[in-house]
């Protein structure tokens, strides 16, 4: 796997466009649209809330063939809690954006981003499409980076190529997402993260499905950044076969091989979207290991990643290993004091049920790092998992405190 | 039932004191001393934190003959994660305070709060040990209410007088309780809350740890400052029979009365532990009602009061409803987005999955309170379940980035 540029118009045959329609009182963009100039396979997966928005049912929807074009996207609403009408502009976002591609309205399928609870205002979407339409480019995956953004200040984009039977494959993607992130993304039966991937591949949709499956658990799916879990996070992709390699079926070397590129893709994403959370001043990874199972080692390295007490030790620099204690301790995991053991960077901080001596110079250098490294072996197994957050920050409560004002 | 005054020196039989030993730097008190001059029919509930501080452990296994007579408490240091020096430098603490007491060490509870981790200044406990029990004194309930602090601002503090076949009886209680707060106490099996209970009452030991369960299910169990759960939280009750009231036996109207007015305690208790919560500006009570089982109101309630983004709108009287509908569709109860119906305070926000027009300045008057009263309607069922919290401002994150330091 080599990275490129280009995000999502890296692939062949994919177009992309960003700009304002005035949903942002700030003017910054709002709209973005990413569509291939042939039908694609493609595959999604959507936020495990039970309140959802109505890009998210829709989608589900959509989905249900395996097929799609183009996506349009509107940032700074969420379009949920919106009842029937919220429903209706959603369709109508994807209605008008079909007739300006010549496309079926089926193909096109459709997201928001922003405040829950508030119309859309589908009057200035609508009459934006055709110039969104219109700007379409090859060259366009950095305005529809910027134009599905809320709180980010910062583009996130990435994109890859591999060789498939001998055939030049490029993946490439965009997200976004700087709070209310918690995603737990599910199957096309079932994240305000967003995802949009692009490539040109030749897959079957099975194929597609569980690799973009496989990768969210592994990235997207394993952050936290609030504890909220968004109405609206989806990651949905498309591939429009361009690359004319041999094509990829589910359970073959070449499906691995595009899996592991996708998850290392969303990994990449998944760093950037916490590095840009808001307020944030630090990375926290939290490895667990040593746990009796699978879901002990991600309960436990996900009480610590929520942590309130955690993420503010974080951003004191204040390497106050005994929060982690706490949080592993009430995770749900099979927890053992006695056989605990916790580093901090390379540190070892607690060990038999007790404290390391004489290393608190050495333990809160490592908590003053832009990138912290917090490692709990629990003693009792043989399953890990790893999970990314932030710290908690004055700045993320002025953030949220004043969201809307 | 009768509010009196005098906290656990209101029952007859009882003395308390707080001092300073040189545990915090701040020379406030640091340690509390309550004793009967009688035996005591005893109970406790305890952290369901699987990693648990000596002091917890010890009271555990002391509490199995439902015997006590005095509970010594610092305040400062948690001695959890302190290994075995940890546990005999608790059993230490106990043992210099029961014979200064004359008593048999298995009659003294102990407790410890503040930093996980930290070996107890032992020899400054034992030195001053001889003078918080000389000072024991009918009137010192506020003295040990002082020494039992860590980051609260002011000492809470209750009592109660009802009466038992034409006798008397007294309850008094106080509690600590700022930060690391979101208790889940179980069991004689099985709180860094502390609450210590005293009372008069001629009660047997089923009745009495019945009654406490009950009333810490219905109030401390059902609070959350920052969603992370202590090492250190308990509540025990001794009660000495000074009353000479008719036993009260489990099952009786008597132990109902009883235990309905340890409850109205504990929930007074509870409320003046969130408004003296770390950084707290508002207390916020979440009412879910219409669930479809009593498990899936309480899962509700409890994700909205730990939701970092709906505390956060607390915080900057933002009605920022949508937060509270991402909340409960997240929480793992049964939730229709169709059927969910949101008041803030007597505001109905949202109904039929979308707003209710035109109350933007009444429902930001209610956020703009001091008491705010959410009131979630799942429509599915006839459960109900209450909770409260705080919100969460920027001074809790300064005062927990800065804990140690």
């Amino acid at each position: 796997m080599k990275r490129i540029d280009g995000g999502v118009t890296a692939p062949q045959g994919f177009k992309a466009n960003g700009i304002s329609c005035g949903i942002k009182k700030s003017r910054k963009k709002d709209l973005a649209l990413i569509a291939s100039e042939r039908p694609c396979v493609a595959a999604g997966v959507f936020t495990a809330n039970k309140v959802q928005a109505s890009c998210v049912v829709i989608n589900k929807e959509l989905l249900q063939d395996g097929r799609a074009q183009a996506v349009v996207v509107n940032s700074g609403n969420a379009n949920c809690m919106t009842g029937r009408r919220g429903f209706n502009d959603s369709r109508t976002m994807g209605q008008i954006t079909a007739k300006l591609l010549r496309l079926q309205p089926k193909c096109i399928l459709v997201a928001s981003t922003g405040v829950i609870g508030a119309y859309l205002p589908i009057r200035r979407i609508t009459a934006a499409l055709p110039e969104l339409v219109r700007g379409l480019s090859r060259k366009g995956s950095d305005h529809a980076a910027h134009g599905i953004l809320t709180t980010d200040r910062v583009i996130k984009e990435v994109a890859a190529e591999i060789h498939v039977g001998g055939r030049r494959v490029r993946i490439g993607a965009i997200a976004k997402g700087a709070g209310m992130i918690r995603p737990q993304m599910h199957g096309p039966k079932h994240a305000t993260m967003l995802c949009f991937v692009t490539t040109d591949a030749l897959i079957e949709h099975a194929a597609l499905q569980g690799a973009l499956q496989k990768a969210v658990d592994a990235s997207f799916n394993m952050i936290s950044i609030d504890g909220d879990m968004s109405t609206n996070d989806m990651v949905v992709v498309m591939a429009n076969g361009m690359a004319r390699n041999p094509v990829i079926a589910r359970g073959g070397k070449d499906a691995r091989l595009f899996a592991r590129t996708l998850e290392a893709l969303f990994i990449d994403l998944a760093k950037q979207m916490i590095r840009d959370a808001e307020g944030a001043t630090k990375l926290l990874e939290i490895v667990v290991k040593g746990a009796r199972s699978a879901e002990d080692a991600r309960m436990a390295a996900r009480a610590v990643a929520q942590s309130t007490l955690v993420k503010c030790a974080a951003f004191g620099s204040d390497p106050n290993w005994g929060r982690i204690a706490a949080a592993v301790g009430y995770s749900g995991a099979h927890v053992d004091s006695d056989t605990l053991q916790i580093w901090l960077g390379r540190e070892l901080a607690v060990t038999r049920g007790g404290p390391v001596k004489n290393n608190a110079g050495r333990l809160g250098r490592v908590f003053s790092r832009k990138d912290i490294r917090i490692t709990v072996d629990l003693g009792l197994g043989r399953h890990g998992a790893t999970t990314m957050t932030c710290d908690l920050s004055m700045g993320y409560v002025r953030i949220n405190s004043a969201y809307r004002t």
